[in-house]
C-alpha cells in the first residue's frame, strides 16, 4: 500500500492519530492496524469517507445490548463523517437451509426480510443516525450469480483454507459433517465485500475469520483489501457468558426503563469498565478517569454502577426516563429492608428456577410446604416484588434478592 | 429394490443370467451387481431399454484403444435393445479452470465442443451404431442453475464424503492446494445422472469415486440409483502403463491398418487375452477357447497376437485391410532377415532416444562417430526401415529392432 501518512501535514498526522485511538477504542483486534491508518490518511488526504461495513443476519431482529458493542464503534466513524453500509445478509435467509436439519436457519420470504429490516433500522436509530445509513441486501448480487461464476468465486479459494474456520476445524476432527454448501457462507460474506468496496468491515471476534475472507476475495478481485475490525464480545449479566437471548442474560434495548436499570445495577463490579467502553458513548479520556477514581477509592463502585445504568437508560430512553428509574430502583432495593449484608447463594448461570426452589435451596425454610404456604400469605418477595406465582420458573441472574418476611433475606451468585 | 427376479419365466430368467455373463466379461466391478440383475429383470418384464450414461471430455477427442474398452461394453448392451445416453461434459470444458493454472482444461467455445462432439461420433461409429445412440450436453442443465440452486445442490452432499476421493485425499495429505470449484466436478457429474435418470454409468476404474456421486444424487433427489459398471484400464504398449496419448505407448483407432497391425504385434504376450476380452467382439466362450488353446499349447503365442491384430484392423479398416497389413508384416519383420534370437537389450516405458544411442546402448558398434558413420552410409535400420535422422528421438516401444548392416541386431525389451 502507498504511504499517504507521509503526504500529510502536521495537523492532518495528528487527526489521523486521534481518530485511530477513538477507533482502537475497547477493540479486540485491527487487521491490520497500519492499514486502518493508511486508509484513514487516505481518506483525509482525498477528503473522501472510509466505507464501514456490517453483515446483518436478517433472522434475528431483537436487538440487546451485545449488539450495540458495534453499533457504538460504527457510531464513532460516523460521527467522523465516514460511510456507514448495513448489508443484510437475505440471500442466505432466502435460501434457509438446503439440508433442512437447521431450524435456526429456516426459509424466509421477501416480506418478512423487509419487516426485520426494518426492525433493525428503528432500534439502530437509537445508536447511530439512520438518515446517513446505506442499506444494501446481498441477494441483489448474489441471486443473479450463475453456475458458471459461482465455479469462477470457488476457483478463488482453497478447500484447506475454508477447513481453517474453528468451527470446522472441529467438526472435522470430530467427525461431524459439514455440508458443501456452507462453504458458501464466508465465500458469499467475502463476495460481499468486493461488491461494496468496503474499507473497513466491523465485527465481533466470532467473525475473525468470515471477516478476513472479505480481504481474500478482495485481493483476487483486485481490489483494495478492507480491515477487520473486530471487537470483543460482552459477556451478559451473569459475567461469563456472551449476552444472549437464548441464554437469557441480556439486556434488551426495547424494554423499560425500569427493567433496564435493574439489570444494568446486577452487572458485575468486574465487567463495569468493559462496559463503559463498549456500550457508551464516554470518551476514552473519561472512561481513564472513571477507572482512576475508583481505583482509588474518590469513586465508589455502587455510584460507578449507577452512572453506567443511568447512561445506559438515557440512550435508548432519555434523562428523565433514567432519573426515574434510578428513584425506582432506590425505593425497591436501596431504601428497602434490604441489609447490606445478605447470605449469598451459588448458581449456574443461565438456570431457571421456580421460587420454592430458591427458597428451598437458600435454606430460608424448614419444607416445601411451609414455603408454599409462605408465598400464599403474601410473604415472599423475589427483588422487591411479592411473589404471586409459586411456580414459575424465574431465570436466575446475578444479585437476585429472596426475601421471606421482613427479616429473612439471600442472595444468589451465579457461578463464573 | 423390488424383486423383480422372482416375477421372471423360467426362459426371462436365463436370458437375464445370459446378459448378467456377457456385462460382466472384462469388467472390473460392478457397484452392487445385484442391482443390475434386478434392472435387467425389470426391463425384459416392462419390455422397456435400460439408458446407460457415459460420460465425455470434451476436450480430447483423439480416440485409441484404450478409450474402446468402454465402447465395446457399450455396444453389447446396445446389442441388447439398451439404450446408450452419451453425455459430453461441455458445461465443464467452457468454463475452463478458474485458477488458470491448468492448461488441459483451457476454455473452449462452443464450435470446438460440437466439432469435438462430432469427432467423438465419427470414431465411436467403429464401435457402436450411432444412429440408436441419444447424444446430451450438460451445459443444458447445468448452464441455467442459479446460486441458490447450486446451493441446494451443494447441501446434498458433505466435505467429508468429497474429501474421499483418493486425489484429493492426497493433496491434503501432501498439503497441496484444492481449489473450491474442483469439488464442483464430481458434483455436476452426479447431477448429471439426476437429470438423464440413467440405469446405468459406464467408466474407467479411475472414475470410480465420480461414477458412485451419480447414486448419490441420484439417491438424494428421490430416484432411481444407477448402477457403476467399472472397466479396467487398459495398459499400453509397454505392458505396464495406461494406455495414453502422453505416454506414447496406444494404438489410435484412426492410424492405418500397418501401423495398427505392427502396434498389436507389440503387445505383451501377458496382456493377449485382457485385449481379446476388452477391445474386440468375441464371446465369453470364444475367449476361453483361444485360452485354454494357449495353455495347451495348441495355439502358438504368435499366431494368436495376429489373430489379435488382424481382428483389431479388421474393426477398424475391414478384413481386406488386416490381411494386407499382415502380409506386409511378416514381409519387414518376420520373412525379413531378423533372426528369431536376437539379444534383448532393456529400456525404461516411455522414454525417447536417437539411433546413436539405442546403437550405442545396445553394444552394437565401438563409439559415437562410428555409429553415425553407419547411419549416414545407409547401413542401419530400425523396425526394417532405413534410418535417415541420425538425431531424431524415437519413442521406445517393446520390440522395437535395431539392424546394423545384414548381421548385427538388438532388440528393446522395455522394463516392466
Amino acid at each position: 500500500m502507498e504511504n499517504f501518512i507521509e503526504k500529510l501535514t502536521r495537523e492532518q498526522k495528528e487527526e489521523v492519530k486521534r481518530q485511530m485511538k477513538l477507533y482502537t477504542q475497547g477493540v479486540q483486534e485491527i487487521i491490520p492496524a497500519e492499514e486502518l491508518e493508511q486508509k484513514l490518511a487516505k481518506s483525509i488526504l482525498n477528503n473522501e469517507p472510509l466505507k464501514i461495513k456490517l453483515g446483518l443476519d436478517p433472522s434475528a431482529p431483537d436487538v440487546h445490548l451485545g449488539h450495540t458493542v458495534v453499533l457504538n464503534k460504527m457510531r464513532q466513524f460516523q460521527e467522523n463523517g465516514h460511510k456507514i453500509q448495513l448489508l443484510i445478509g437475505d440471500f442466505t435467509g432466502k435460501i434457509g437451509d438446503p439440508t433442512g436439519k437447521s431450524v435456526a436457519r429456516k426459509q424466509l420470504t421477501d416480506e418478512e426480510v423487509k419487516r426485520n429490516a426494518k426492525t433493525y433500522f428503528e432500534q439502530f436509530g437509537k445508536v447511530m443516525d439512520m438518515s446517513k445509513v446505506d442499506l444494501y441486501y446481498n441477494s441483489k448480487w448474489l441471486s443473479k450469480l450463475n453456475f458458471e461464476e459461482v465455479i469462477g468465486l470457488a476457483g478463488k479459494i482453497t478447500v484447506a483454507r475454508l477447513l481453517e474456520r474453528d468451527d470446522f476445524e472441529e467438526r472435522i476432527a470430530l467427525g461431524k459433517p459439514i455440508s458443501l454448501h456452507e462453504f458458501f457462507y464466508p465465500v458469499m460474506q467475502g463476495y460481499d465485500s468486493v461488491m461494496l468496496e468496503c474499507d473497513i468491515e466491523l465485527g465481533g471476534t466470532d467473525q475473525h475469520f468470515n471477516i478476513l475472507m472479505g480481504r481474500h476475495f478482495q485481493e483476487k478481485f483486485g481490489k483494495e483489501k478492507q480491515v477487520a475490525l473486530l471487537m470483543p464480545l460482552l459477556e451478559g449479566l451473569d459475567g461469563v457468558e456472551k449476552m444472549s437471548k437464548s441464554k437469557n442474560n441480556y439486556i434488551g434495548i426495547d424494554e423499560t426503563p425500569e427493567e433496564m436499570y435493574g439489570k444494568a445495577m446486577s452487572i458485575r463490579d468486574e465487567q463495569m469498565i468493559k462496559y463503559f467502553e463498549l456500550v457508551t458513548k464516554f470518551t476514552p479520556e473519561e472512561i481513564a478517569k472513571i477507572k482512576a477514581d475508583l481505583e482509588t477509592g474518590e469513586l465508589h463502585p455502587k455510584k460507578a454502577k449507577m452512572l453506567l445504568a443511568e447512561t445506559i437508560v438515557s440512550m435508548y430512553h432519555d434523562k428523565e426516563a433514567a432519573k426515574k428509574a434510578g428513584q425506582h430502583f432506590a425505593s425497591v432495593f436501596q431504601q428497602g429492608a434490604i441489609p447490606t449484608n445478605v447470605a449469598e447463594i451459588e448458581w449456574n448461570a443461565g438456570e431457571t428456577a421456580s421460587p420454592i426452589d430458591l427458597i428451598m435451596h437458600a435454606n430460608l425454610l424448614g419444607s416445601r410446604s411451609e414455603a408454599r404456604r409462605m408465598i400464599d400469605n403474601n410473604g415472599v418477595k423475589i427483588n422487591g416484588e411479592k411473589v404471586v406465582h409459586k411456580d414459575e420458573q424465574l431465570v436466575i441472574s446475578d444479585g437476585l434478592v429472596i426475601q421471606i418476611g421482613k427479616r429473612k433475606f439471600a442472595k444468589i451468585r451465579v457461578k463464573a
